[in-house]
Formats: C-alpha cells, structure tokens, sequence
C-alpha cells in the first residue's frame, strides 16, 4: 500500500498543500493566495485550516507533514525565524500546532533546502549522491544534499548560495554586503538592473515596455528578447556571475550535479549560456564534469520537496 | 593495547612519515628532503624505503598505511594525479605496492583533505559535527568534515577552496581563472604581490629585503613588519579576500567552526584581522556563529591528518 505524507509549500504569493505518495504522485491537492496581512495567530489558523481540508479530502492517511517555507527557519525547533515576504512569519512555531491538530510528526524545512531534497529524490537530481541545487527567483537560495541526505548544517542554515560575495565592487545586496551573488542575478537584482538603464536613459526598448510600471526582470527579458541589446547584455552579465558562483562551489564541493529551479529559468540560454560558459572556464580538475541539470518539477518543486523531507524524516526516524 | 597506523606526508620540500596511535600520539618518524628530480619509479621505491624504515624501527605493528601528499589525488585508484612540486609524482599508483610491500591497507588523500580529519579528531576542530579547514601556504587548499567524516566529493577533488572565484576582476590565477582565492591570498600571489610593489618602486624598504634575491611573501611580511605601508596594505587586503571566501562558504555551508593550518599563519593578525572583519561584515544570520580557529597540529598537521584518515578507513571498514 502507498505511502503519504501530507506537503505544503509557503511562499510570498501561494499557500500550497497536497497530499503526496512516496513516489512522488501528488494527490488531493489546494491553493490558497497568501494574505497581505495576517498576525503570526491567524496565520497558525489558515496553516491549520489548509492541511486539515487536504489531509480530511483527500482520503488517504498521512504518516507525517512538512512545511516548505520561504525565509529563515529553524528546523529542530521546528520555527519560522522570520520570512520577509510572508505577512506573520516571524518566530512563530508551525510544527507543534500542526502536530498535535492532524496527529501525526510534523517538520518544518527552508524551501530552498526542501527544494534540494525534492529534485534528489523525484527530479533531476535522481541517481546523484552529492547534489548542488540553487534557486532562481526573487532571491537566489540554495541546498545541499550530501550522501544522498539533506544537508543542514550546524544550525540548519546551510544553503544559503545567494549571499556568497561573487564580486566585491559589485552592487549592495540587500543583507548589507557588495556583491552576493542574489544583488547581481535574481528577481530583485533584474529589477535594479533595469532601474539603471532607465535612470541611464540606455534602453528606449525597455523604457516602451515598462511603462508606467515598477521596472522588473520580466520587463527586462521582454526588451532583451525584443532584441534590446541593453537589457541582453544586463541578462547575460548576470548569467556569468551566476556561473562564477556556481562553479565556485562546484570546485568546492565536487557535486555529481548542479540542479536548477525557479521563475528566472524562463530567461533560458539568455542566461544559462553565459553561466555554463563561466562554469566552463574555471572548472578546476574533473570537478567541471558536474552535470548542469534543469530542475523537473517546476511548480511542484516546494510540494514534492517538502514530501521528500517528510520521507526523509519519517526513514531516519 | 594502543591500535597504531603508519602515515606519511609528501610535500614540495620534505617527505616525513611516522607511527601513529589512535590517541594520535607520534611514535616513531622519519624525514627526508624531497628530491628534486626523480622518476615514478625512483620515487615509489622512495616512499617503500621511507615507510618500511619507520615500520620497522617503529616497534610497533600498524594496521594501516595512509599518505597525505599535495597535488591532484584519486582516492579511489590509490593514485597521485599530479603533484606540481613533487619529481615523478604524475599518475603513480602509491597504494599497491605500499600494501604490498607491508602487508597491510594502504591508502591515500589530498593533504588539504587530511588536514581537515586530523584538526577534527586531534586539534582545533575537536567536538564539532561540520568543519571547514583551509590550508594557506605556497598555495590554499582546503577539505571539509561533514557529518563527522570527511567528505570527499564525486571525483574525490572536494575542497579545492582556492579555487573559488572571489574578484572577477582580480590577477590571473595559474589554473587559468581570474580572481580565484589562491590568485590573491597565497604564498605565491604575496610574492606576486611584492614583485609588483617593486616594479612600482612603491617600497623602499621591501627593496632593501629583497636584495637581490627572487620576491616572495616572506619579504613581504619582513617589510611590513619593519613598518612598511605599502607591503601591510597587501597583506591585510589579501586577509579581506580570505575573509570573503572563507565567509562565503560559511554561509553556504554553515559549519560549526572553520580552521586554518598553513605558513601564512605567521602574518598573525596582519593578515587574520581583516579576514575576521570581512567574515564578521558578510555573515548571513546564525551562521556567523562559526568559530574561527588557528589549527593546533602545527608541522604534524599532514601527519596526523593521514594517520585521521586511516583510521576513519579502518572503523569504516
């Protein structure tokens, strides 16, 4: 008989939870659209709300529960630290009240981290035994699987990819440091990067496309893909320093693979050329033989991450 | 009854082997100058001659054989790769015949690697779970305990910190890279370092340290001592580099402490000041909370370390 475990997957835009089989099939599944604002209270309550109607629709019966989230998160103590981009998120705990109201083991997981796990097992990943995987969204994230086992680190912050410094002079990242690797190649740094090529009054391309808008990434893609070489150059210059950040770790931790997932891999070759290229050029002995690897789980990436850390948890008992 | 293994460690100038117990006590060692020509051949009966002396005056009855040497190691084949400072050290298989010859497993490793197992079982990295060592000598090298064991990587090459990009726009390293840690803070960039300060003419008084003799980041560190400006500002923006790859790689890997063996360990705070500053200034949530350490085992460090790794061999069966 087929094993469940009942997934969730929080990010700054979607509430997910599904339940899902050891084999990865995703069962009965819902969505809700993460509030605007919540106290860390009410956003116990939805949590609870959302994993009882999967866990009571879906007629299965789940050994266990993992919640994938976006932000800082403290594992063992099974804690939201603090999620920036989630109203409420910040030092509430998630698995007790999980645990206590469906009854069974609930864990908590970094989404980045999950998103290692879930590729590992489900994805691309599958057959490795040392996978690098990152995530290219709003930030850049990352985890580590190690021995064919999740990865956490001392204090379970292991990861954390996007804020490597790939160049000294380059721009301030966010965390207060120059040069992370998430202030020259994600979702925000796109955004910035498109801000100073209207301030620099470079691309009239993309000056079309934005509008009257709040300049973004996707505006960015638009006009490199409009044959604005303005915004192509800023693309692929952030594909490069995403190729110096992933092969630096690369000759670090000699992985079998490198996987990849997130919104930002809509910009393709644009910005996976120029980073395999990078990879290429300072790949250090047979280190370079990793394989780059496109993640396959795409929207499920959060949800079958957080049913592989569930099995995980559930095999290491 | 004390368990006790024969390890040695090959280096571009000495070859040293010893006995070693469990507890990692020293008994029984022996030295050599490296050769500075020799074939293959010459070489493994080299090593023979040097590992069967020690056996035999030893006393005592190893249970294993670990080498710990620089260069380019297949682990699995028991095979040097290259050694770029060691004659005769390119695709020799040294485990067979060592095996042979004394009757017991023979294995080999990286020395950056043992390094990293011997601080964790005999020096600074007691008692922690995940570790990163970086030896800083005529070049950086590195190895990583993960989990309690020493983690090898897909190929073996784990740990070959030196070899992250950390200035894109930094001096050409000899892997062919631009920027790479070792192309900034090594024995060989200080030495590249101090060439430059005197084809500027920046430095009197490294001049005058230098004679007539070839640069190198004694001179450097001589000059800076003596009150020099312009050599102490190499030295303490090779220890900001440093600080920057080491703090990378603690938010990536969220290690429990980071350790350092290796010459450069003579510049003292000169060069640790500023590389604690740039960890301190990039640290990434709890993670900053790894320990720092000067690694305790000093000239036996690649003793100690092989003898780490053939005893983890043997418990690991």
């Amino acid at each position: 008989m087929a094993r469940w475990v009942v997934a969730a997957d929080f990010g700054g835009t979607h509430l997910r939870a599904a339940v899902v089989a050891e084999d990865g099939t995703v069962g009965y599944r819902a969505d809700r659209r993460t509030p605007a604002q919540a106290s860390a209270g009410e956003m116990v309550g939805l949590v609870l709300d959302l994993l009882g109607e999967v866990v009571g629709a879906s007629g299965v019966r789940p050994e266990a529960a993992c919640i994938a989230t976006a932000g800082l998160v403290n594992a063992n103590e099974g804690k939201v630290i603090f999620a920036p981009n989630i109203a409420g998120f910040r030092d509430v705990v998630l698995t007790t009240p999980v645990a206590q109201r469906l009854g069974i083991p609930a864990f908590i997981e970094n989404d980045a981290s999950a998103a290692a796990l879930g590729e590992f097992r489900y994805g691309a990943g599958r057959g490795t035994r040392h996978l690098l995987h990152a995530t290219l969204g709003t930030g850049i994230g990352g985890g580590l699987v190690i021995d064919r086992r999740l990865y956490r680190g001392a204090q379970g912050l292991a990861g954390e990819i996007g804020h490597m410094v790939v160049d000294p002079s380059g721009p301030r990242c966010a965390c207060g440091s120059r040069g992370c690797l998430e202030a020259l190649v994600s979702g925000v740094a796109f955004a910035a990067r498109a801000r100073r090529l209207l301030e620099q009054g470079k691309s009239a391309v993309l000056k079309e496309i934005v509008g009257y808008e709040e300049p973004t990434g996707v505006h960015l893609f638009e006009a490199a893909r409009r044959g604005d070489r303005a915004s192509e150059a800023e693309i692929r210059n952030g594909g490069h320093f995403l190729g110096l950040g992933l092969g630096s770790l690369v000759n670090v931790l000699n992985p079998d693979a490198v996987t990849l997932s997130g919104g930002l891999l809509a910009m393709g070759e644009m910005l996976l050329g120029p980073m395999r290229e990078a990879m290429r050029s300072m790949a250090y002995g047979a280190a370079g033989s990793a394989l780059v690897r496109v993640g396959e789980l795409g929207e499920d990436t959060g949800l079958l991450g957080a049913a592989a850390v569930a099995f995980e948890r559930l095999e290491l008992g």
